[in-house]
């Protein structure tokens, strides 16, 4: 850091709602990761941020300064189209682990880093170490190998990539400065450039299941990102998904995981959990070049997933990063709780709402989520979902499965998650699961 | 802290713009003063602040969180009101060294805690310690043994009192969250409490060399002072009064010691340093109920100032704080720099403006205020004006004489101070001294 920089006047310019050079943003976000600027002056300037906003030219020195801060791989050498999404995260959202294998299996590279649960939402990298083995960290040579020879692999956010994103958002996680645009764009777009991504699909998530309540916001969001992707020079689109459900029936780690490998292995499963995937590959397809239109993407994804050819990506990717490969061949290997209940309707009607978030946290109450950063998981718990949203209710017919803990009550389980689901006598529409594009 | 206290919680509602509980607010200072909420929370928490501000009760639970961080004195068994003073700052503003004893030999007690310079601006514990031997801190049973025995005694705040100030204030100091109402309220009511005070003057500086360069700010800041300070029991009015020039003619350490001798000793000084110091020490007769209305307390003020009873005061306190008092008899003891220089006027005309922040920032050049809180002051530099806003100005005429040190270039210093002071063709008005009275 220059001997004449001073911490206290950057935050001061923040605050005033002045824009910042891109000097003053790179020699900030170098004193926070170097020691030089401490904690509570990082929080501060992330509390005036939260504020104040950064115009999108900060917002992309924010991001050059954080991924630089860290290794940058780069996968061109594949010959490949290297590409990633990244979803704002849900309720059941187990796409990640269906479409990276998918995309490797129609030709492009897929370096995903993925991250843990946060809040109330489910987190690929939590899901993938439900299978016994699955190493989710592998070291830059592994990565690179299991990228060039099967195409895809998804480990966790390595030490060494963008460690100023790791510094900044364990103080925003403490400091009440997460829901902030332009520190969410530098997060993500930092993290993806890093592992080395030529183009990005976002799969930004609105509803109740959602961080993003409503519409207008995911648009922001997507927007932002987007216009700060473009001046990092990364080919990014943004599509809208609906999130007022959980994605598929399946909620919890290795109910996850089976749902994803029965997907994969039969082509068949939840209806919205395959036409987000394919519509999420179609549009990695465009974005790309590999295919002119959307439509044949789709027809493409379709086929692969229909041959077997996406799932033997799954097989290899995870016999590669150490997983046991018997318990993707037969699931009845995975953690899965012996103690299971239904939970019937007490009333007749149609499903008109799922209090998705409340889902999420209830799945932490049983163990499947953290309450603390520190906190481990229990793969073998979860919720498997019978009805979606429009559903016809019989009184006495079971909405759900709950896999719970021996520590914890059936009964009371089953009234609570029961309570998360409302059925009344006349139908409701059920939202668009595929919303509009912003590119 | 109670266990179930989460401060993110307490930081995201203050963001939010909620109000806080008292309980809330209790805990946050709490857990700031023992360590248990880390800095970056409370950095978080005071920026957070900066911008949603306080209510005036959460203004008041803050305050009292921070009085009761650590020790209270008392002083009802004096038998005397017990009264105190508050500057915000300014330029040569040195009225407490005069105003204490003054209002101790009218039978008030003041047990004043002062602070080191600030910014642009001098502070009161730094000018005592221009006198040899002065010890700016006394044990508890010194202090209130000198209230007692003598009536006043100015220290510094010991290091018992208010801690949660010393820590909140350091951190605000550093994250660009020093300008904001209800904190600035809180750090001065506390400490003010703290001491024992029953009634409290704020003598709010309004011009070039205050904080508040405008009348509406000093209001706002002076309303919410008293508006805090009632629901604290705290008898408390504010005069708003003139900075846009230096207070007297002295600005440094030892010049403005001796230039308060002068006034105690002869009663004779500079018009404006005299009639500030005269209208305060009315309003605290005042608003003790020693006197039914200022101009009686004005009276009384100007005798015991004319009769030397304020002089012996101030002798009596600079013995038993340990202070030389030959130094005071004869003020040449004082350490003063031996190096000087007049500044010439290069034109002729009328003085219309003081640049009076940047002569307050000059002074701190020549050694005689902090750049940083670690740095040592020289007493012994500084400036004695020789003339006011509105005087007339004959080319070549001295508009001040510099106390400089070895290491500083005369001629370089005299063209700085010059570029300081505006002489024009035509006069304006000088300010009025003496604002409104605000309770």
């Amino acid at each position: 850091m220059k001997s004449n920089f001073i911490p206290a006047s950057v935050i001061r310019k923040k605050r005033d709602g002045e824009t910042l050079t891109d000097t003053e943003i790179t020699q900030f976000i170098g004193g926070i990761v170097d020691g030089t600027i401490p904690e509570y002056q990082a929080s501060a300037f992330l509390m005036a941020t939260f504020f104040k906003g950064m115009t999108p030219g900060e917002t992309a020195s924010l991001t050059h300064a954080m991924l630089h801060s860290g290794e940058v791989y780069e996968f061109t050498k594949t010959g490949k189209p290297v590409v990633d999404k990244h979803s704002t995260g849900g309720i059941g959202d187990k796409v990640s682990l269906i479409l990276a294998p998918l995309c490797a299996s129609l030709d492009l590279a897929v370096p995903m880093m993925a991250g843990r649960g946060l809040g109330h939402t489910g987190g690929t990298i939590d899901k993938l170490e439900a299978i016994p083995g699955y190493r989710t960290k592998l070291s830059r040579a592994e990565f690179e190998k299991c990228i060039e020879t099967i195409g895809c692999a998804i480990i966790g956010q390595s030490e060494s990539i963008a460690p100023a994103d790791r510094k900044l958002y364990a103080l925003r996680d403490v400091t009440a400065t997460v829901e902030c645009v332009p520190l969410i764009c530098g997060s993500i777009l930092s993290k993806k450039l890093a592992e080395g991504t030529q183009s990005l699909l976002l799969d930004v998530k609105v509803g109740s299941g959602a961080f993003m309540q409503s519409k207008d916001k995911a648009r922001t969001l997507a927007k932002a990102l987007i216009q700060v992707a473009k001046k990092m020079h990364l080919n990014c689109r943004a599509f809208i998904t609906n999130m007022d459900q959980p994605l598929g029936n399946a909620v919890g780690n290795t109910v996850e995981v089976i749902e994803s490998i029965e997907l994969l292995k039969t082509g068949k499963g939840p209806s919205d959990l395959k036409e987000v995937t394919i519509a999420l590959c179609a549009q990695m397809l465009e974005m790309t070049g590999k295919v002119k239109t959307a439509a044949q993407g789709r027809k493409l994804a379709l086929e692969k997933l229909a041959s077997g050819a996406a799932y033997k990506k799954f097989l290899e990717m995870v016999e590669f990063q150490g997983g046991d490969i018997r318990a993707i061949e037969d699931p009845s290997r995975l953690p899965l709780s012996s103690l299971k209940c239904e939970v019937p309707a007490t009333v007749s009607g149609y499903l008109t709402q799922f209090k998705s978030r409340e889902i999420g946290l209830l799945l932490i109450e049983l163990g499947g989520g953290r309450k603390r950063a520190e906190d481990s998981i229990d793969p073998s718990v979860g919720f498997m979902f019978h009805k979606k949203l429009g559903s016809r209710i019989s009184k006495g017919e079971s909405l759900a499965t709950i896999y719970y803990p021996k520590h914890l009550n059936a009964e009371e389980l089953q009234g609570k998650l029961r309570d998360l689901i409302k059925i009344q006598a006349s139908r409701k529409a059920a939202p668009k699961l595929l919303g509009e594009i912003i590119d």
